[in-house]
């Protein structure tokens, strides 16, 4: 029951893997089957017509659908830890990062490639598990896995997904459509999942002590705001988005420089957040840094009109998703903070860099 | 001028690579723009909304296509070894093996994702050398990168690439559709590559060693057969097609698995090569080791109606593309080789497994 890779042979794994995407429901002949799941909407379903065990896989939008394509890569030793997160939470988190993305575009998640490198002693389990948690997050959202790749490598294992969404024609949220006067709005709480890697970072017991697991949690299993996009963007109160994947400032500094906009964000607005201030004081750093420093939360940043937010509010409480506004939107570049003084300084972009920084 | 990633951080190397990646030219606002290269068809520009620079990249498939898509990975040490190929080489080597996979399906590239995963070392001037090779071959036929990711890795480098095609809604070629009584046909010569590959494994000089260009080049170079599908496909004379990505005899078995037919191949029908004779003669094998074993020629196999196979034969020759009927489809399981005595004897399968083999 612990047979490897190597054991087993490419073929036989890739036959295993198939077993956690969904059999193709189209008329077309020669397709491969893999063993439905439980997984998937019945809608992602219908519009896959081949699967993965063809040369390539065929789907089929919708007309007067755009479709939203994204890819995002985990890297072992840089975006995880094996001891830090199990087999089918680091699949779920890999779908989460992608679907994250299709969020910030008001994009419907539905067809997605999966493509491991991993070492030929990897146990086969192992590796169907983390398939088994991309399927299963991405089903919650109707998206299904149409077909991917196996490498071998020597070295750290990684893995890509590339996930496509459906966004009706010319609605897509970009970054670019911010105007000064907008106010931001921001899901969650940031700097929860950069604080969680920073504890753990320090003393790898952190990871299961229950003072520090929402802020593990955040880390580790995160939500990516897909069914908040979708709910806002017939409302029209949304014109500009960007998901945390590297940090509030660095994220919401490339927000502001595609719209040609500049954000002063306002101290007291933030959401009050014990555990984030509890590990402010561990770590010994201010809990500004933590919020806007280097942190992959897969919220999201949104620029909202000021006469709508309250729709927005509305729309996230019926989610049940936090939503808060931090701050304006400015014709002054940059991103600025203002202080209970009322003085006002800028926040330095405090994001991740993948060939400056080692971790986590 | 040798700077590497290390030196200049991810978002200026993404910047850089972006330089080789079109702007979109929809009326979208907020794309970050790259400059037009000369590689693109218009008909993909017109088609890409959003670029590489947002959440992600929108695409806008035209009414009535399906999309087909698909994924492929080259890994350092088993993939490639930049000892034998140059950046752009490379770049357009990953482009080919991708733009196979869509000739297999009768599609039109339209669309591609690209991530590295590369060392901190790496010169930023090699990276963005590969990126242009992906991006020109892509551009070759008319289509575009739309985005893609970069990830530091501190073992073997890899590069995966996604591409998106567009065919005809119900009329994409599969691995299923062929018929017992229909002629294989297959292009070029399948075994070139991995000669390629054996003869320069065994003696690196080989690589530059005029005698064995024609091989070294099949591995070097491959040209994915695009444009033949595409005009094969109206004349319907195809229902079946795979490409070869592992080895004859593997690909070739697949298909009939997938289509429940088996086949009988010729030796005599084989196009003579003095090259592939030279090659077996040289590393002490037979000349079918190297027709039916492991080699990436990303050459097509076609299931093809005896009837039309003039007209095969008619486009092929337009388009200078060789193509040889090399047996019949048959209802017997299994790939078996008929010799010029009569004898049958099954030809075993020797493609590629990449938890089993190390190479190339």
């Amino acid at each position: 029951m612990n047979e490897t890779l190597g054991d087993l042979g490419e073929f036989e794994v890739i036959r295993r893997l198939m077993g956690v995407v969904p059999a193709a429901t189209g008329s077309a002949p020669g397709v491969m089957p893999g063993t439905s799941g439980d997984v998937l909407g019945p809608s992602a379903r219908a519009h896959l017509e081949i699967g993965a065990g063809d040369d390539a896989a065929i789907i089929r939008p919708r007309a007067g659908f755009e479709l939203a394509v994204t890819t995002d890569t985990f890297v072992e030793g840089t975006h995880f830890r094996r001891d830090w997160i199990d087999a089918e939470g680091l699949g779920a988190r890999l779908a989460e990062a992608n679907l994250s993305d299709l969020a910030a575009m008001a994009a419907e998640p539905r067809w997605a490639l999966v493509s491991f490198g991993v070492r030929s002693d990897h146990a086969t389990g192992d590796l169907v598990a983390i398939q088994r948690g991309i399927a299963t997050a991405l089903g919650r959202h109707g998206a299904v896995i149409a077909g991917g790749n196996l490498s071998a490598v020597r070295g750290e294992e990684w893995m890509t997904l590339t996930l496509l969404g459906e966004v009706r024609t010319g609605t897509a949220w970009t970054r670019a459509g911010a105007r000064p006067g907008q106010w931001v709005a921001v899901t969650g709480v940031p700097g929860r999942a950069g604080a969680g890697v920073a504890l753990a970072a320090r003393e790898a017991s952190r990871v299961d002590d229950p003072r520090w697991a929402e802020l593990i949690t955040a880390w580790r299993a995160p939500r990516a705001r897909v069914e908040l996009a979708s709910a806002l963007a017939p409302t029209g109160s949304v014109t500009a988005a960007i998901d945390l994947s590297d940090g509030l400032s660095s994220d919401l500094a490339r927000l502001c420089a595609a719209s040609g906009v500049g954000a002063r964000l306002v101290g007291e607005a933030w959401p009050a957040d014990p555990a984030l201030e509890a590990a402010a004081h561990e770590l010994g750093v201010t809990i500004e840094s933590l919020r806007f420093g280097a942190s992959d939360d897969y919220e999201l940043v949104l620029a909202v009109d000021p006469e709508r937010h309250q729709e927005c509010l509305r729309v996230a409480s019926e989610l049940q998703v936090p939503l808060a506004f931090i701050g304006v939107l400015t014709e002054v570049p940059g991103v600025f903070l203002e202080s209970s003084s009322g003085a006002i300084e800028p926040i330095p972009a405090g994001g991740y860099d993948h060939f400056r920084f080692t971790g986590p």
